[in-house]
């Protein structure tokens, strides 16, 4: 894994051949750094130091240090990163060098939606497989696959190799579809059901909470109206 | 705004009266802390501290202290934070105290699942208009509201009192109705299409990308891989 790339005196290595133990706020803070690197990668930038980086896209220049260091990516004093080397180096931790196939549960309008979405936007994610239990989606076409019975769940993960499941089902039945998931093997899970589940041994699970981004977007808005001049010292 | 809660000696005191600049990353903090505070005070839980709120929900307690001191929050040294007050600050800080309304503009699948998502599981968000360019759908019920041509998008929003836009259009159009939807007075837009927008002045853009979830998923995946040890010291 030697790369000829040095290291500032002083810092231990890291250890690219097994992922660090990350907090699931970091690791959202990777997945953005890459796709900084990506637009970056766009616009032809072959090299930037953590403090332009911060500059452009809004970030902290000590954070993105430490983060890095933490994966093993140390900057060259003085240059900086190698824009494509280390989008490359986050990629291949985040396992983006592989293709994930995946299941959905539940082919209502949320799982039809993300089954376009994931389907058409991403070379490492790929939907292989939905299922349904209501007769009257059991049958139909949607991109690659026809969806399947959900009492079917256990052949049809077999079949379709799928890892990775998603679960798009109402919230009374999303235990349920992760149990039924579990048992036929899935090891990561995606939940996006308005509901909290226990998650069975050896899974991981993923909850999205889609109001979060509805959440960034009213503080910015209540930013403005607070500093707005006309309303400024007019509330209490 | 005095509440009469100390605040460490030599610790600048925060502005409450009008948010902070926060970067779109500690915002997502901050949101994930309320849904702390929240998961707290349903379980009866009246004081935390930074340590405690760390070790529960796998974060960092200086990163939370300073997060907060930032806010002008400060725990009370051998008490901590009182969960109650805390929440609603941190809830009035995002606007979250007040109804805000949306309008999504795009009804297929995506636009579909996310009024009846956004519509069903938050007080401080309602969706009160949709749009979309098929005249098969409009004139259609959704929850509360009735699909109206994309071409009358101004007189919706303006007869609804919607402040902000939802994206849920194809690429291809999400610039144009990004800019209608501006044009018409919205002030701040979520777009989920998979597709870059220029917003407008003044008008606060908020992309959501999905696959950020599935590479946080996909990580874990990558550790255990890497890690299992079948696999260990087979690979190059």
């Amino acid at each position: 894994m030697a790369r000829g790339r040095k290291r500032t005196p002083g810092e231990p290595a890291g250890k690219p051949d097994r992922p660090p133990s990350v907090s699931p706020l970091s690791l959202h803070r990777i997945s953005f750094y890459l796709r900084c690197l990506k637009t970056l990668e766009d616009e032809g930038v072959q090299r930037i130091s953590s403090q332009e980086l911060a500059r452009r896209f809004h970030l902290s220049a000590p954070q993105i240090r430490k983060d890095l260091a933490q994966l093993g990516e140390f900057g060259i004093r003085g240059v900086g990163y190698e824009t494509s080397h280390l989008r490359q180096h986050l990629s291949s931790l985040l396992g983006l060098d592989r293709l994930h196939r995946m299941i959905i549960v539940g082919m209502g309008n949320l799982g039809s939606a993300l089954a376009r979405y994931f389907g058409f936007n991403s070379g490492a994610f790929l939907v292989v497989a939905g299922v349904d239990r209501d007769p009257g989606k059991v049958g139909l076409r949607v991109g690659d696959f026809t969806i399947r019975h959900t009492r079917e769940v256990a052949d049809v993960v077999r079949e379709s190799g799928a890892e990775i499941g998603v679960l798009a089902v109402p919230a009374d039945v999303a235990q349920e579809a992760h149990d039924e998931l579990a048992a036929a093997g899935i090891r990561g899970v995606i939940n996006f059901s308005p509901s909290r589940i226990r998650p069975a041994p050896g899974v991981q699970l993923k909850d999205v909470d889609l109001r979060i981004h509805l959440e960034e977007l009213a503080y910015f808005l209540e930013t403005r109206r607070r500093s707005a001049p006309e309303s400024d010292g007019a509330a209490g």
